[in-house]
């Protein structure tokens, strides 16, 4: 028998918008608060307004103006600030909490679990999130995502795309950068995944923001794989069946 | 529907000796290369003389003589003694990375697999081990260990039993340290948990050591549960079925 040894040995995966649908999931939460607080909110511009504040608010922690702070933390400085802007005032402090925690029951796209499935079967799976590890642990349970492992930036103190979380990943799988591809639906993060040494998979997720934005889905002969969703990497990076 | 709340969240698993057989993993992973190279070794005091030198490597990174290496790295500057000790020779360098490797192909107790399944549906679960990363990913996926969570003395830069281990852990999954639990067959790594707030299982493992030794495995009411292995376990901690 001669061993198949793939040169790739691990896929590490962006999460928010490649795995998980973060804007129709927060949707959703928002939706069923309103319905149970009486609250009137666009909860779709309630959703963008959130994410939008999440790399300025990164950048804070990059920068050093912040000292570490998880997503959990980021996240909430952010809501607190939207609920003031949104003029929602009825909220309790455990509505808050439990509304700043939908990130971490936010639901997969549809093809992420079956794909990742496949994928597992000849890859190590890990998350490579700036999610701190609570969160992206939370997410696994309730969306059951198979992973072997739960890497986060928050295991490295610096957010993607500093070098060190892309490095650091590989260092803690114990191999070398060009073993390890990573899976993202952003352009920026695989670039800076790329100049660490690493392989790249770009996920084309053409509804992350919303049916009305057109998000960036050109395939780049850059990346190693450019990829419709998790199925098609699968067929792309499995040996087919003889 | 009144949810019910367990006070306890995470449990997290020591695994040497706890989740996985590694006397007899690597006493039948010596005796197979001892076939194919044609070698004469008692591989029972084989085992038993690296995991002998195990306890004294640490300590030598936690004294800080050492600055951090990582278990993969510990085990194999023991393997190179006790290949001169045996006086094994004619071991090529892959013989040598794979017999080092036989940690990440360690075998887990009877109950293991199913015992962490009937858990993992009522908590979340991690491994709380010495081992590296890689290493434990590596086992995990041999071994079919169905982690919700890899969490290793290497993300914290300390070995248990230092105090950063187990307040790392239970910081990086999110909770008090009273919301998570130790499960572990050894005394003193429970004792250590137990002095940082966490609570403590002892599992009953009577041939860690082989059938000759006899280990210490007397409940104490010091710790919260004492149970007869992973099954058992389950038995006292998840509600009982009406």
């Amino acid at each position: 028998m001669i061993a198949r040894r793939p040169a790739v040995s691990a896929l590490v995966f962006d999460v928010f918008g490649t795995v998980v649908d973060w804007r129709g999931s927060i949707i959703r939460e928002g939706r069923r608060l309103g319905r149970e607080r009486d609250l009137r909110v666009d909860w779709a511009a309630f959703a963008d307004a959130w994410r939008a504040g999440y790399r300025p608010a990164m950048a804070r922690v990059r920068s050093g103006e912040l000292p570490w702070t998880t997503i959990d933390a980021l996240h909430r400085m952010i809501l607190d600030d939207l609920l003031r802007q949104f003029g929602i005032q009825r909220l309790s402090e455990a509505d808050k909490d439990h509304l700043n925690r939908a990130w971490h029951r936010l639901r997969p796209w549809p093809d992420a679990r079956r794909g990742l499935t496949r994928l597992k079967r000849a890859f190590t799976l890990a998350t490579l999130s700036n999610g701190n590890v609570a969160l992206l642990v939370d997410m696994a349970r309730h969306a059951r995502l198979p992973w072997d492992c739960v890497l986060s930036a928050e295991l490295f103190g610096h957010y993607k795309p500093d070098r060190e979380a892309y490095l650091g990943a590989a260092r803690l799988l114990g191999l070398a950068p060009r073993q390890v591809m990573l899976v993202a639906a952003h352009k920026d993060d695989l670039y800076a995944a790329k100049a660490c040494g690493l392989r790249t998979a770009f996920v084309r997720r053409p509804l992350e923001y919303g049916p009305k934005v057109r998000a960036d889905l050109k395939p780049e002969r850059a990346f190693d794989c450019n990829a419709d969703d998790f199925l098609d990497l699968a067929s792309q990076l499995l040996p087919r069946k003889k």
